[in-house]
């Protein structure tokens, strides 16, 4: 972890706040880097992911649930590639008057969520900004060698499976901003908190044919699994699964397109459905299945109940609007 | 490659700029992360860096050079660590009115790069952002097993080396914005365009005991050596090398303190400087012996030629200043 441009007291924030995340390969972040042996008969899966304040999280959002926000939106890339946490870089860049109790809540956070999903910091940077909090963080995860789950795969008759709930997190961002009703602060929790869901995706080698996570809207992330296949999708609106709290708004276009799931989508063959509900139930994480993959021009449509296809605009949802 | 929120066209751009630059384990950019094998008896190396506009770089930077400059702040961790490139991960935060223009020129300079130094792109993330361009790139390289280079190991009567010249990335930046005279642009372009030392770093494996690059500036990074060795280290002023350029300012404290340098710094026995100077012949990157680590508490003192210590101001180059 290397000290940055002209953040104050830097070297000894680090040593205070990041030092006791650091894994054994992080070399106690006092090298130019992380030294590790990979973990033998593995595959290696990264990935990487970009946090800003005011676009990917609230400026006053707790500096703890902005922490496990950015951890757990990797995490989910690793759940829907089947793969195990391993560790994770962190680049973080802080306006200069940023308060030591910003960072000690951050690392709190990373704390937190470091045992609950058993990884560990090893290295990165810190620097200083003029302009809003900008995160990022890249995240390394083990496999099988050949048991990743990709977005390609999908055969016409799979079916299109998702976990959890889908539209609690576009709604708790209404909610976070106040702009909703959500008693008991369930949605903005959803919205704040992103649920990776890791058991699941371990699961899945010789289940689903391909998955993702859904991240940029329901609706748009399964386009990409259609491009991906070359495959046409029928999503039936009534089967997707809500939560109670999204249920009671009723807005359902904005939960078919919110981004900020960070649900699994998954092309699961008939064959295999027994064998995917029996690891939803060995891992508590309910899934539904909400349409198709069928032969046709890379495009998912939306069905209501009367067979009708539903106006979706274009495009997933932009956290600007 | 993720979208990312909000940035217009973002897939299109991603396929024609990034999906170019991917290697083999990226998947064409489109899963949700890369998947490798790691090379077989390797260690893994790695290591993050953030850039942010107008604190690491100009804002009218030219972007070509704005990419490699960041691949190459990392490349030298690599260097540093006595490490071959493998692949990175990178994230782009922009202002959501950034030209196709500013794109294509930061994926040419990374391409360019990544056929210089034999790497490729593994994965990312591309976001908007309110505020000025924000940059954080993961690199991962390899190393024989044992072999990486570390900041502790340097012994009392150890020779202190350093690569190439110090001070040119501090009078560079002044240079770039004008404010000192630089003919031919030297200066410039050794702050916009750092040399890595890899060829030297992969020399160095049973040569120097200790290691690091220069980047917040060679006292304070001197320093970070003495306090992970628990040694003292005298530095000889006059020993250290200059570039004509460099030279011909005659701003001596500025250079000893300035960062941007990207030079590597060793700790090297006796018994081993020939091995050393054989490297530097081999790879046709000069090195020079600046000073010696000593017993005696943490801490890098500068001598001037009459023996003694020159005042150096506390903690390094900050790229605010």
């Amino acid at each position: 972890m290397s000290e940055a441009a002209g953040l104050p007291g830097e070297f000894a924030r680090i040593a205070r706040h990041f030092r006791p995340l650091a894994g054994p390969g992080a070399l106690g972040l006092i090298d130019d880097a992380a030294v590790f042996a990979p973990p033998a008969g593995c595959e290696m899966v990264v990935a990487a992911d970009a946090m800003v304040a005011g676009v990917h999280f609230l400026p006053d959002d707790p500096p703890d649930l902005v922490a496990r926000k950015l951890l757990r939106t990797n995490l989910s890339d690793l759940a829907a590639m089947g793969a195990q946490p391993f560790g994770y870089l962190l680049t973080v860049s802080v306006p200069r008057d940023t308060p030591e109790t910003w960072f000690a809540g951050f690392a709190a956070g990373l704390a937190q969520d470091q045992a609950e999903f058993r990884l560990s910091l090893l290295g990165g940077d810190t620097t200083a900004t003029p302009g809003p909090v900008s995160l990022s963080l890249t995240i390394l995860g083990t496999v099988a060698p050949g048991a990743a789950i990709r977005r390609t795969g999908a055969s016409a008759g799979d079916g299109i499976w998702v976990s959890g709930t889908i539209g609690d997190g576009a709604l708790g961002l209404l909610a976070a901003r106040g702009e909703i009703a959500d008693p008991g602060g369930v949605l903005a929790d959803r919205y704040r908190l992103p649920r990776p869901r890791l058991a699941l995706g371990r699961r899945l080698h010789g289940i689903a044919a391909a998955a993702m996570d859904v991240s940029d809207g329901l609706v748009q992330d399964i386009g990409h699994l259609c491009r991906a296949a070359g495959l046409a999708a029928d999503i039936e609106a009534a089967a997707v699964p809500l939560s109670p709290a999204a249920r009671a708004h009723g807005r359902l276009l904005l939960c078919l397109t919110g981004g900020d799931d960070y649900e699994l989508v998954m092309a699961v063959p008939q064959a295999r459905e027994a064998a995917l509900l029996a690891a939803a139930r060995d891992t508590g994480i309910a899934v539904a299945r909400i349409g198709t993959f069928r032969h046709g021009p890379p495009h998912a449509r939306v069905l209501a109940e009367d067979g009708t296809e539903m106006p979706i605009r274009a495009g997933g949802w932009s956290h600007f609007a």
